[in-house]
């Protein structure tokens, strides 16, 4: 794709300071080559675009005059994500069905759906319209996929899962394979069969290498636009809500209920001890790290494990410092004595 | 499946209270359809369960009565996952071998065994009577696994692996990559070949997207009946016992030896800081997120990082929350001296 | 392979103190068979190894006289790791394309190279001389893969993906998924595509079911003879030197910068808390289960969470078990006054 810079200023409802080149590509400033546009989050990051390869530099309305052409807009993280959107290749293979891949009896395929080569696909399962099943994805029977949804190479969707319209799946997931559920027989475990499923939104985007484990019964929940980072474990019957975020290697446990727009850091985890499961409520966030073992209050911001409201845990780790001090004042009150 | 609730008191030993309906399914609370059984796990749990759309209720011998049919039970929850086993889909394709399966030469296989679509075997590959090998699986030369195992879609098993029979390996799993070993060589490292293999006992399971790396030399060992849930990595040399249960996200450091019977809840670690490795008795418990980095007495229970006995590091806790407290008294000390 | 103890001796310039015995292969001491060579670290292990089936074993030039075939070496693991590297098997698969694999356009394949059954190889991509593409790999468009770089079945690696020469990239990994990148609109998230890449350099190894996100703009990188383990999270756009080696299930996230000859031991995380990026410097250590959350000086070694200077980390857990005294002596004053 090639821009001037004009219509590109245009585009971001900004304005062109200075010659008005042409721009071949977007680049970060460590990898800028001539052509590129980069942007300068703020004016400390702008010596370093003026140093480097770039031809032009993406800047917010207050940051200072340059040598190189500047594109002023208002907000330069978002006017840069709109570019990224411009720019972005599609190089999508077009529709069709790769003559490798294998698609079960009673199979429902939409209008311009792409199967890739040695995709294995069960009977029964339905595919939404201009949906990509890349190639070497195994879809199980009755799976459920909506229309323009993304499944990338290797990824494994076992049977009566459903996924709904323009999900992203990235490679290497793992859609309802059996709950961890087994009941104890003297010292032994003895499986119990999980015969739920997992029930995807819209607008779902799931990291690589995550698991949504299938419900003992009824559904394990994604709800609409929430998004997953890689490696992230969903335990059995675990329902969470509409527009949250689980950053990578978060671990929420069996048949916790997590709110609507819940953030949740990486490395964190909900769980709890015996029996009981924890509900996280609207809003919370649960900072990195975090170990919940308790319901979590709409809202709510904890940390620490486990985990505790922010502040809490933070005074905590304060008064953890301070005890050399207070081991030194009882020294003296010793002293005295 | 349809089974009318008199039949299924029968065959749980219980007694039908109400209209002797007919079943479709079952059901969690949530999602109930007519002609769902469900289970209500204690008297709290009942209201939700009459409000729903079930047609019938497990319930233990003491719950009160309902307007709903109720089958009851002494035991609801083993009751349950009995009707779990016997509604279980079993929707197994028959045996046979995908004509695009690959499979090497001096393969054994048993009786009606399935090798499902672009599955590739290696060779002298040895699959038992009845194993289950799903697409898109691969199994290395000299790979052995046993009768009845279930290998779903996208796991990778590296030469010379043993699995024994009735295990479960679900999507994901990688077992018998290289140990993570090198020598230090000045700065560099140089890596140090992994000829060992993996030798998993019956009747494992083992979590979606699991590791289980290769031995140096010698086996990385997994005993009989232990389960393991998804992404836990087992490093190389580790030797687990019998009738384990290993959840989600922990991790096994190369060499640990773990007893029998032994529980590790989620997202821990057990590592040695140098050289050592570490030894974990019969029947010991790591609470969830500990970090063990020394031998774990048989019957402990432990917790916290570095991993103490439960009780002491609950005390550790407790202590800290009493350390504003110290300062005041000190504070109130000073002031009268 | 066959070898005599004193081709063996010669090979390790270490000595030979008993019978000539011929060597079939290597083992650990538990699993030692007649015919094996084991390795006994110290005296101590000695005992076990003499108890056990092993024809031979390799010992220090310090460790006292057995009744069994000794090789003397002034560095018995060195020595082993050069025996290990001697019997390691091959086994490899000739070179050649399996006519199951699917091969995209201008697709440029160097000598001798291999490529495994229902591999998918996307347009435009370069494979290096001697490298081994294994089954089930999917490699997208315009992807490069260095000479004798061997990709293990089940791997995962999305378009322009470089990956330099002597790469092993262990089964399950995910190169090139997209960055955890979006932009807050109210209160949804709307993805910010990504449209950089993953450059990674010669001499990598990558362990089992490990994700590499790709960049924003620009590249994620992996510097020259760096280790990585399985199960680990490296987010867009950080930089990772020279000879790192990073453990298991550690998690570093985005645009996090890493210098050379780090090391991360497991399960650790380096992250910032907003906006900021984390530069951790030369030489640095990260201890088990540290998580990282501002800059690390070169040569520092921190542990705990907040990762602190692993002196002060380990004052601090040493302060909370003296709360207890702190309180008897606080007590002891209040009854004096």
């Amino acid at each position: 794709m090639r821009k001037t810079l004009s219509e590109l200023a245009d585009m971001l409802e900004g304005r062109l300071e200075g010659e008005d080149l042409t721009v071949t590509g977007l680049s970060s400033i460590e990898d800028a080559f001539p052509g590129a546009l980069v942007w300068a989050e703020d004016e400390k990051k702008l010596p370093l675009a003026e140093a480097g390869r770039a031809s032009a530099i993406v800047v917010s309305m207050e940051t200072r005059n340059s040598r190189k052409a500047l594109v002023r807009v208002k907000d330069p993280r978002r006017a840069f994500a709109k570019l990224l959107r411009l720019f972005s290749p599609t190089g999508e293979t077009g529709p069709g069905i790769h003559p490798s891949a294998v698609i079960g009896e009673n199979a429902t395929l939409g209008k311009d759906v792409s199967i890739g080569a040695s995709a294995v696909l069960g009977e029964g399962v339905r595919i939404g319209d201009r949906a990509r099943i890349m190639p070497l994805v195994y879809v199980g029977n009755n799976v459920e996929i909506g229309a323009e949804s993304t499944i990338y190479p290797n990824v494994t969707i076992m049977d009566d899962s459903r996924i709904g319209r323009r999900a992203v799946i990235h490679s290497g997931v793992v859609i309802g394979a059996d709950g961890f559920g087994f009941e104890k027989d003297g010292s032994r475990h003895a499986k119990i069969p999980q015969i739920g499923n997992v029930a995807i939104g819209d607008d779902v985007e799931i990291g690589a290498n995550t698991c949504i484990d299938r419900a003992t019964v009824g559904s394990t929940k994604i709800g609409n636009r929430t998004k997953i980072d890689n490696l992230v474990m969903i335990a059995h019957n675990v329902r969470i809500g509409d527009d949250c975020v689980i950053v990578s290697q978060s671990g929420i446990a069996g048949s916790t209920t997590m709110g609507d727009r819940v953030t949740v850091a990486a490395q964190s985890g909900a769980a709890s001890p015996i029996g009981k499961h924890v509900i996280i409520g609207h809003d919370a966030v649960l900072a990195g790290r975090s170990g919940v073992i308790k319901d979590v209050p709409a809202g709510a911001i904890v940390s620490g494990f486990p985990a505790k409201p922010h502040r809490e845990a933070l005074k905590d780790l304060a008064y953890i410092s301070r005890i050399p001090d207070l081991e030194k004042r009882i020294k003296a009150l010793e002293e005295i004595l």
